[in-house]
């Protein structure tokens, strides 16, 4: 299996990229990489390493995208960007099913929306992350971006993708659906949002227990909640901003309250490093984009080494379980 | 001044509402206090405390709304409800300006929207909590459930309106404000957000700093959020659910971590303390709604006494310094 990885997406690339590609090769043996972007600073960057040379493959792309160009206008221009040059790669290999990027999210997504096929009967591709749950469960949020503006129709086809994702990183089949709104009644929410309901209701499919509030999204009570892209941004971002906020305060609180909270910090130092571990985007790997006849992972831009690494073994197993295949299946069930 | 006050709304009513209002009467002497419910149970409670009886009115009103009733068919059926009973006696009482209740959401807003007037020149009214943020910072987030769909202009009043409130209650003229969007870029957003930023951007009154994301809000940049109702509840509910699990997570992980975490608990307290007092609901009143003639406040179903007691004071608080005229002003300014 290969995995085209961007190695000049991201706030830290390609120095973390390439740190955390050779990290990925180490930790696993059944996938090869492909490494895009300016293929001088990537040899460079490669020659600090030891590494399975058999594995790695430089490809050449000259241009760089930044979050600052236009996402629609950079992947019309710069052909030769990473990212452009990146998804191209997954139709013209054979074998290379999956693209990770820490690159600009808006440039990934409308590249991979114009650049890919739809898989069979996918009105629109779903960005979606897996974050910590209560109970050292996992959650997928579908959508969290990639459809800003929604219809009902797909808000019950992300019901089914999220489910088949879901499966595939558990190895639960019995996936808990929840869709997101401002209350647990039936008939809360924006018009789209209860005939959503309706459609997702009525699938057998689906294993459906309601509207489900943002207070209990990371409460483990489902393993998929299903958002449009607007209210799943603002849901997953409020929660990101929160956590930050909490152990800031607790920083700033431990600093204010003498000697006695400092020595109490260090006796309780494991566990703010278990939370930070369960909290932490580095090792969650990236949020999917599901529906395309190939996979795409977008990293935190801020991703650095052991992120980038946790991104590529995350590509990796899910190619090698079959992901696409079992979104299309679920499709036309 | 006289308030208003729903003794038998939320969880732990009549018992803790009863107590809230006791203390409240205790802590300052510019109001009095008109409970309204069941009044033989009200005055049973009361005879536990010792109080100013010329600062306590009883008005009976002998059912009850539960938040398993449905909110429209509940207020147009239940008209001897506490809801419905205190609602109207700000229109019957002179002085009487406040409403302060933990009953259901639903059927406190749509009470209030039908038996009180909207102030002039509103198009609708606003539910606006205030959040704690980073650096001893408030920040009011306006809508947060009100209006679930929502039309530009409407957005582009409750910057006007939440600007009011902020300057209220911070003292501080200058507030800036940002509008909930996916994205800080120009153009990022549902089409309603996009038009309602280009209001905003244009009015004098509004010291608009543009979009901002979720992760943002409790940053302390900005003194207001505006929001459209359905993913303002989305991102208050996804805050306060990541904090609920973050302290389930610390709490856990000591629980885990031996002894020595234990220790370090005892020793970190104080700081704990601190935190879940800046977190905590009970100590920052409850949400305003605003843009009527009258002020509405809706806290939190699980409070007690001490929440109780600081939405009285909050309402006395908002009440004296002429909430309702401000808002006017900055509308017909």
């Amino acid at each position: 299996m290969k995995i085209v990885f961007d190695a000049f997406g991201g706030d830290n690339s390609p120095i973390e990229a390439v740190k955390g590609a050779v990290l990925a090769l180490e930790a696993r043996r059944n996938f090869s990489i492909v490494l895009v972007g300016q293929q001088e600073i990537i040899f460079n960057e490669l020659r600090k390493y030891q590494y399975d040379k058999d594995r790695i493959t430089v490809i050449d792309a000259p241009e760089i995208i930044s979050n600052d160009d236009s996402p629609v206008l950079a992947v019309r221009k710069k052909k030769n960007s990473s990212i452009v040059v990146g998804l191209k790669l997954l139709n013209d290999i054979p074998g290379c099913e999956v693209f990770v990027s820490a690159g600009s999210t808006g440039a990934v997504l409308t590249a991979a929306t114009l650049l890919l096929k739809r898989a069979p009967g996918v009105i629109r591709p779903a960005l979606a992350p897996v974050l910590p749950a209560s109970g050292n469960k996992q959650v997928v949020l579908i959508d969290c971006g990639a459809n800003v503006e929604v219809k009902p129709e797909m808000l019950a086809q992300f019901a089914l993708i999220g489910t088949a994702y879901a499966r595939a990183i558990s190895n639960n089949q019995e996936i808990k659906v929840g869709l997101l709104s401002n209350g647990r009644e039936v008939g809360k929410g924006t018009s789209f949002i209860k005939d959503a309901y309706d459609i997702i209701a009525q699938d057998d499919r689906i294993n459906f227990i309601g509207n489900i509030e943002a207070r209990d999204i990371l409460s483990g009570e489902v393993d998929v909640v299903v958002a449009d892209g607007f209210s799943g941004n603002i849901a997953l971002k409020a929660s990101e901003g929160t956590a930050l906020m909490m152990l800031k305060l607790i920083k700033e609180s431990i600093l204010n309250n003498g000697i006695r909270a400092k020595i109490g910090y260090l006796f309780l130092k494991p566990v703010f490093k278990e939370i930070k571990k369960t909290l932490d985007y580095n090792d969650n790997g990236g949020a999917v984009l599901l529906g395309l006849d190939k996979l795409v992972i977008k990293t935190h831009g801020s991703s650095k080494a052991k992120s980038f690494k946790a991104a590529i073994l995350q590509a990796a197993s899910i190619a090698e379980k079959g992901l696409i295949t079992q979104v299309s299946s679920i499709l036309t069930e």
